[in-house]
């Protein structure tokens, strides 16, 4: 009996990890598809290497930081090369809840890319992705769901990382959008806005599919377990309020837009499933599904209002990751303030009540650490790596696209791209069969 | 131990409703494909935003439709906005129902979209899905699925939704393909049909293989819990007569098409996946794996002969909707009549037995009953729009594409599409970094 | 209780099952992306119709030659159709286990696909799916898994078929692009190595996501059980292993790349991540997380150093399977000899002890006597077919494409092609809406 529940709560982990996994799927194609096809291998690469090496150096390092035994509420320092006794005395595998963070942490990696996305050097992604999974993501890791952080201790709550995942995500991607600067030829030179259209909406569009079966990994996977009534109960809730809330960010962005626009906006309503996604993230378990389409419907406009802003401060982030997960983390977590129900989450119509003003504090102070740390280590990397080696290709090679720059290929030779005005047409791959351009 | 037993019912019942939420991703794609490439972004937001919507119509109105107290046997009358008591007694959780059944109520809202394809108005379109996700479906549920309802007790049986789900979507696509008219183009003046090649097959291909993935969530879920040894034989026989028939359904298509034109048929290959798909969806649990086999090898051909009858209609399904989910919507159900087995349907390679004429003649008012509700509320629907904000889009807009009409984007801005004789190359996208189009 | 045993288990293999067929889109996404995009549609039916021959055959005769009573260890001879008694005794039913097998023999049939990419008559390549999934690949699976196999009774161990599956795959591969010969232009008259540069690399990555993602249930799933502590443990040890394994196969791919090109290459370092987890395939139960690593590391420079020495031979294996498939299955097979743990494997980071010369000395035969059988009857195959109704399409069908050339239709007629020099432009489809090529 006892072993079954250990089997139960393992295969809940594992799929919910597998779930997860897949995400950066997800992300690879939203990123790659909602940018141009002169980058879209470098961007595969990147969301392809950052796991990798997040699976790699959070393996050695980063679950001791997250797990290992607490210096003072703020970091862990044992656990190292998952170093645990060998002898384990049962329950869920320690391997299992590894898997289940290795993903997490592959996630928090890889928001960064998108912002980052058409001129970072290759080399300095890399060491960022390694820094995250190493360093920034498992200390938050520590402070919130390791049992013994400060920011739990101050009766701070996420589920299933609204900041603990998206908001250092997407603080790391506003820093690195910061100290990059904007594309080439994204804002005119008299400041006006000149968006540059992604190459391939289908990409994004299944990429968004994809992201949101990952959710239900991310999600109803942080229950951690599935073999109690209790269980069943919290994870049916988790995964109903997952989907209203993401429902309701799409349908609140396509009617604001239509109105705002006179038509229904495809990049950001695409965008505002992620936004919705983010948002609940943290609250799921504690609102009613009435609280979940609530937040999805703030979460759309909010997403809306600060793709705008962020444009109108010169900022540019290409697939609007600070939005999506920055912003929206930060309304998630303060949102379970605001909505999480007094008790019983079981779904009725009913009032919902906030957790008191104790709670939302206690939210308000996470995000603001959360925020600072993240910040703050995030910004002295990305001007480190701008001193040093370098983070942004040069001007030649973003024009000419990192894909031929960093890596020597192109990702679609067999079709004839559409000029650039005052740029030349992009040489055909080295090493490959001669392919001339069409006159 | 019943804690266990609830556990592992929520959790099957869960991951189903994930893998078949996975096939909007399917749909999505098979349609974006399987048309031109100027309508990939409208055909992604409707595939996107069907969903959106049914989970919020079928939140607050169509599950209390489907599934609460019956009203004669017609249509259930409470639980609206999952109003259920708040202090549930224990079991699987209502809202992992719910999860399951909304999934569902999107798959037969997005059928429609694959027929209306390329020439519908967006806003009608988001019309014809709520409906569909809060009347439509949930009353055709209410009658076969509440365990209240006059056709499950007249001995009609569908297990999966060959009926209750495909033909409803099929009915309705036909009805919309019907009122719209074809694309322009399709047909020639002298009534030649011209087929139009999609965009895409990549995309088909994969939505395809998507699809066959989420299956395995819709019919081997559909037993709603495995937690016995019961469940377990079931649950294993409906994944391999899922399994059999997809592919049966398939090498009876290539070999058919390739002796009738000399070429194995990719489209309709690929098409007759879903058509062997969709029949064993009703008998899947019923009947043995060679009845399994025979049941895709009839579907394959059966798909073939349908669609050349629509086009001798003039009637324009794009992506051949009313083929693979009406027509093998029937032929699944009356399927199950002729080849149920009497007992144990352990997969030998015995005889199969029918079940008996009361049993076919119960799915062939099955049939009947839903096909003239579903015909006659959507037909009313269509020409209600029609009459009133317009079901299609001005001959202009739709020459032009529906992306950069409908919503004022390109999808694949970087590529330079292929001229269409008597028409203007595409505008670039308004917003965008201006591209000239090649001379 | 027992009930409950044989429902986790069961669902642990089915859901294993629906990942494994996952894979099937990933390996058609891979080779569709990494070849030229006038041979898409052509890759994409034969990976949907290899699964669907191989579904059908196994059914009909593979299970049983794999599975049935052994004949001195060297092949099964009943339980065709799957024609067991009923009146199942219970326990984890035998349609789950078949399954879980029908899909690995789709993975053995279709790894052959790449090797043959681009000029391989579509009727002869279904033969040969066939041929395999009935007949190469249920003997090895007799002498290696079905208890009474004369490998295992040596001592030989493949936990999830390094050897079994993707050296057998693998070594057919080789067979086939030997007898097959090169594509044109692939090598120049004076026998300099041209690459063919793929059409669609964004389609690649998404490839290599999926097979990552359904390897969770290849090698997990090998448990074949999921209730009890022991499992659990298992499971979760595989789990990581496969997944550090590839992280660094693909780290060190990246790097060694980097090194010796002066670029991160990026078709060799995604085929580096199916090298990884194929090596780890076999040895990822027995090994410690260290030893998964090392694994890893060791399989991505031997996929680049075997990529360039099929390169040297003049045999042209355009997705690189051999590399992947074949060197890393054996890789992975003798790995297993190397460094499989004496006991507990827990993960520490302790020593690890290679399980002895027996074993190493099993393992070598096994993948002496597996490479014999399959390269003999594999090569007679492709011979045989070569003399008889032809193995290759003709000169023109293949500059031409055989998308045209066997199916009749484009996989991308909305976009204009780059011009390969001396070759003429693709012709419309035929049957379509009439599209002129640009000028």
């Amino acid at each position: 009996m006892e072993e079954m529940v250990v089997a139960l709560d393992t295969m809940w982990l594992l799929l919910a990890a597998f779930l997860v996994f897949f995400m950066q799927a997800g992300f690879a194609l939203l990123e790659a598809g909602a940018t141009r096809s002169k980058n879209a291998v470098n961007i595969l690469m990147k969301n392809l290497m950052d796991f990798c090496i997040a699976a790699l150096t959070f393996w050695m390092i980063g679950w001791g930081f997250a797990y290992g035994a607490s210096a003072g509420g703020f970091i862990g320092v044992d656990q190292f090369f998952l170093g645990y006794d060998a002898a384990e005395a049962g329950g869920v595998p320690i391997l299992a809840s590894w898997l289940f963070q290795v993903v997490f942490a592959g996630t928090a990696a890889t928001i960064v890319s998108g912002a980052l996305a058409e001129r970072t050097k290759f080399s300095s992604y890399l060491i960022v992705s390694a820094v995250m999974a190493v360093l920034i993501y498992p200390v938050v890791v520590h402070w919130v769901w390791s049992g013994a952080g400060w920011l739990s201790d101050l009766g701070f709550t996420d589920f299933a990382g609204s900041t603990v995942v998206h908001s250092v995500g997407g603080w790391a991607a506003l820093m690195g959008a910061i100290v990059l600067g904007a594309r080439i030829g994204r804002f005119s030179k008299d400041g006006k806005s000149q968006p540059i259209p992604g190459h391939n909406i289908s990409l994004v569009g299944l990429g968004v599919f994809i992201l949101w079966l990952g959710w239900f990994g991310f999600n109803p996977g942080s229950q951690l377990a599935l073999s109690s009534q209790a269980d069943a109960n919290a994870v049916a809730l988790v995964a109903v309020n997952t989907t209203l809330a993401a429902a309701a960010a799409a349908v609140a962005t396509i009617i604001f837009t239509w109105i705002r626009t006179g038509k229904p906006d495809p990049n950001l309503t695409l965008n505002s499933v992620i936004g919705g996604l983010v948002a609940i993230t943290a609250p799921c378990a504690f609102v009613t599904p009435v609280g979940a389409v609530i937040i999805g419907l703030v979460a759309g406009p909010l997403l809306v209002f600060s793709t705008s802003w962020l444009e109108s401060l010169k900022i540019d982030d290409p697939v609007g990751a600070v939005p999506a997960h920055l912003v929206n983390g930060v309304w998630g977590t303060l949102a379970l303030g605001l909505f999480a129900a007094i008790e019983g989450n079981t779904g009725t119509l009913g009032l919902f009540y906030g957790g008191g003003m104790a709670l939302l504090i206690a939210q308000a102070i996470g995000v603001v650490a959360v925020g600072v740390w993240t910040v703050v280590l995030s910004g002295a990397l990305f001007y480190a790596l701008k001193a040093t080696i370098g983070l942004r290709v040069s001007k030649e090679e973003e024009e000419l696209g990192l894909d031929l720059g960093e890596h020597g290929v192109a990702a679609y030779p067999d079709f004839i791209p559409t000029p650039t005005p005052g740029m030349a047409p992009p040489a055909p791959p080295s090493g490959g069969v001669s392919r001339a351009p069409a006159k």
